[in-house]
């Protein structure tokens, strides 16, 4: 059983084929044989909730997740409320979509901040009151540590470690963790903290780290194996700490982005297949 | 004593005024009543090793480094020994200079190499092996953790936790580690780290983190107060930890280094008074 993750775990992030409409991302998972998909609130807004949970369900896939919630970093009451509504109406969507993870991106500094501590207290109190509403509808909030590179400007939780202290303050059947390999790879803790997470992760996500970063830092992401991650080392990881999800390959990447989406999908299944097939022994 | 850092204690790190040589930026600090420097090894050896000791000393600075050792993760045994052999030089050269610190970058991952244990144990092996002679000579190896944006490719050594654990298996005589604000800003458990560093600070650098990230990522640190960072929560928690060294101004930043270095230099000390003076109440 730890051998290694197979294709039937695989889900194709939307954001990987970003210039493809629902309709078209999802013929592309059925063509290739991907059986799971993460969605996107944009997309799924613009050919609609109740027209998209038909065509997923109707195409028999899974939906791993919805991306995606957060962005509670916001001083003014009234923009506040506006924060959470929207996130309650995430938390909405995610069940009618019928996955049970909505995807947090917590927010970074507010304008002219410099306080983290505040900022990090106001993404747990806004955690804090959505979580009646995630298990009245049996959908996980999933904190997602960005990149500390991030920090500043879209998430202030910048490491696994600490999105696994927030999620510890709430129940288990209403927050988790996400783990993405992109955000996490470099940390010395890492194994530690997803071993730590063990049934709070709520999502797994892959891509690459390539260098050199590229002027927009948000896009420079690349298939598994074009960059330096052992990815081999963190699925094994998040595999004994009881993990056995699918696990969303999610790109930004504007070459990748640019080609054509079926050479995509069987890119992005070869190197799925090679680099989390099979776990090679890790090293300490 | 607890409630702030004066210009006393400022260091002009020479990174910050790039284009100027060893003299110059030896008299632009007596110019400015800037009583100490961070010498950088290429320039030293420009100006010459013995001449550069004689000008900081007639001049009655301080040298509160020298940068840099480091680039350990080398797999070749030849380039290994002549990083090794480099590293003793750089500890040869600080005692001659009279500083007690070399700063150490550690090193990316090896070329075409994924393993981050592997690498990060090149480092320690490199470090125990220079121990002896840090000992001997009376210089500190400060090991320095970067932003983890740059651990594939300059320093696999990506947060401050890490750096004290690798420092605590060596001698407090010999190894310690360096707290830099824009590489360990970001961290939620940097108040901790310090804490826990204590005695083992051996050097404390400051700028700023400023949006957006220019193309080249080394380059985006900018003057106190230009960013968002909280010089003075992490200034405390420094000082609290027993730090009363000297605190250097270090930024890479095309502009800074375009300006003239006059305005430079009266704008790093406008701005450290204002940013490290006086320690406001820190939040939690």
């Amino acid at each position: 059983m730890n051998g290694g993750i197979g294709l039937d775990r695989l889900s194709l992030n939307q954001a990987t084929v970003k210039h493809l409409g629902l309709t078209e991302a999802v013929a592309l998972c059925v063509r290739h044989d991907i059986p799971a998909i993460g969605l996107w609130r944009d997309r799924v807004a613009e050919a609609g909730l109740a027209e998209t949970a038909a065509a997923v369900r109707a195409a028999g896939l899974r939906v791993s997740s919805l991306c995606r919630g957060g962005f509670f970093t916001v001083a003014d009451p009234d923009r506040r409320r506006a924060a959470l509504a929207d996130n309650l109406a995430a938390l909405a969507e995610a069940a009618e979509l019928g996955t049970g993870t909505l995807v947090l991106v917590s927010g970074g500094l507010p304008p002219g901040q410099r306080d983290l501590g505040l900022a990090r207290r106001m993404v747990e109190d806004a955690i804090g009151s959505l979580v009646p509403e995630a298990q009245r509808l049996g959908v996980r909030l999933g904190i997602e540590a960005l990149h500390p590179m991030f920090c500043a400007d879209r998430c202030v939780i910048s490491s696994l470690g600490e999105a696994v202290d927030l999620a510890l303050a709430f129940p288990a059947d209403a927050v988790g963790v996400v783990v993405d390999t992109y955000h996490v790879w470099w940390d010395a803790r890492l194994a530690g903290e997803i071993a730590r997470a063990g049934q709070r992760i709520v999502s797994f996500q892959v891509c690459d780290w390539v260098l050199p970063l590229p002027a927009d830092t948000l896009l420079g992401r690349g298939h598994l194996g074009d960059g330096c991650i052992d990815f081999g080392a963190v699925a094994a990881a998040v595999t004994a700490a009881g993990y056995d999800g699918d696990v969303e390959v999610e790109i930004f990447n504007a070459e990748v982005w640019d080609a054509p989406p079926d050479q995509t999908a069987a890119t992005v299944k070869e190197r799925f297949a090679a680099a989390l097939g099979l776990f090679r022994p890790v090293s300490g």
